[in-house]
């Protein structure tokens, strides 16, 4: 542990199940934060399925190396980041196990990341190794949790929850993504994945609610676009403001 | 290899990325097949994050061993399965670093399956331990790939057919899940995560397209109630259905 690193917090983002906009949310709220004034990086610690290059719109740019260890790449949104698929070729699977994906992990978490105060970390799905190396080399001073609200979800969000809580991580929150969908046709809102079931669940598990993200053509297409909400000032921006404004009173809270 | 072992053949379902539907697909897959006349078990590969007793409504049973080998636990629907779902209690994380991971699936696949001849195996997501174990150990005759529309989910999907394809096995088909959400207000046809994306995708890699299911809160409702829709014969069985007559006819081909 440097000097430098034991100034750094940070915060990981986990879901247990992928797909659930564990990294669009992780890429918003980066930015959300910063523009509240906190100094952020982004770890994308997806080893095996690396989404921000594409959601951050900097892929193809390549991290140096400087005395062995990584730069992080600069994002046209003023959040540095550092992520696998930054360092292989799109498209190309990585057929590693585990010890490798851990050994990636800390590559990307102990690199130079200068004045970056708080460092937000896009896990990928599961228990395993990649949370397991990061639990026990880099604490993280707490954890978000995403799910949608199917139960099937929720099941797997419950399974991340217990293993920060084995490990002494604090559970700042849990988000519900992908609920209240508006037909583009009639304006009405439907919910797809069902609504309220994260809520409900942060309520059984005496966790604080952060907040809810449509499920929104908007949204994800900018995320395939590299254009994330949280960087315009737009009805999509506020979700993430809100659930940002939360993380960084706690933050505040216990600094 | 037991010659028990070698007339039995694995099917692999994957996606590179969690949340797409995977699980779903399979076990309805199995379901279908099985009504076509195969003999299908299910090996449920998500070690972190099981469903398939959820899906197929069997959670709380517990598989016995015998002869130091798991025997499969039954479901409704007469397709034995075997999962991690159905070892550990619901909600607890298993902790495993990629060794652990490995055997785990090992234990899942090398048991007391019977009669069964097809055996499909729902991956996790990524290309790590399970998916490597697999290949090494397990190697399947042929891969399924499922991804939504959405290009982030695309680049998963590409990164598991690589995986695939480096190791001889061959891709039987792509399936474009998540498409085309009719609005329970004004009955139109809208797609939250695109459309087509998939289909375009299997033309781009040369892949055969097996087919789309829609995105519908039947289906996600009957895979966190237990109850497949493939186990019917209404309207949303049929996507299922048409898929496996598919994977059927591939697999006839090659007997």
């Amino acid at each position: 542990m440097t000097a430098e690193r034991t100034q750094r917090r940070l915060i990981a983002i986990g879901s247990g199940k992928g797909g659930v906009g564990k990294s669009t949310l992780t890429a918003n709220l980066a930015i959300a934060l910063q523009k509240a004034g906190r100094k952020v990086g982004l770890v994308d610690a997806d080893i095996y399925g690396p989404s921000q290059p594409v959601i951050l719109g900097n892929q193809g740019q390549k991290p140096v190396a400087r005395d062995e260890k990584l730069v992080p790449v600069e994002s046209a949104f003023g959040i540095p980041v550092l992520s696998m698929g930054h360092l292989v070729e799109p498209g190309r699977a990585l057929a590693w196990r585990g010890p490798m994906a851990g050994n990636a992990l800390a590559q990307l978490v102990d690199a130079h990341w200068g004045d970056v105060d708080t460092l937000l970390v896009d896990l990928p799905p599961g228990t395993g190794d990649v949370q397991l190396t990061m639990l026990q080399r880099f604490k993280p001073v707490g954890a978000v949790l995403v799910s949608t609200p199917q139960d099937l979800a929720l099941m797997d969000a419950a399974r991340a929850g217990q293993l920060f809580d084995q490990a002494g991580v604090p559970v700042i929150g849990l988000v519900e993504n992908m609920a209240g969908y508006v037909c583009p046709h009639c304006g009405e809102v439907s919910d797809p994945f069902g609504k309220g079931g994260v809520e409900k669940a942060a309520g059984r598990l005496e966790l604080p609610f952060l907040g809810r993200i449509p499920l929104d053509l908007a949204i994800r297409e900018g995320s395939d676009r590299g254009e994330p909400p949280a960087s315009g000032d737009d009805a999509f921006a506020k979700p993430f403001h809100d659930i940002a404004a939360k993380v960084d009173a706690w933050i505040g809270a216990r600094s």
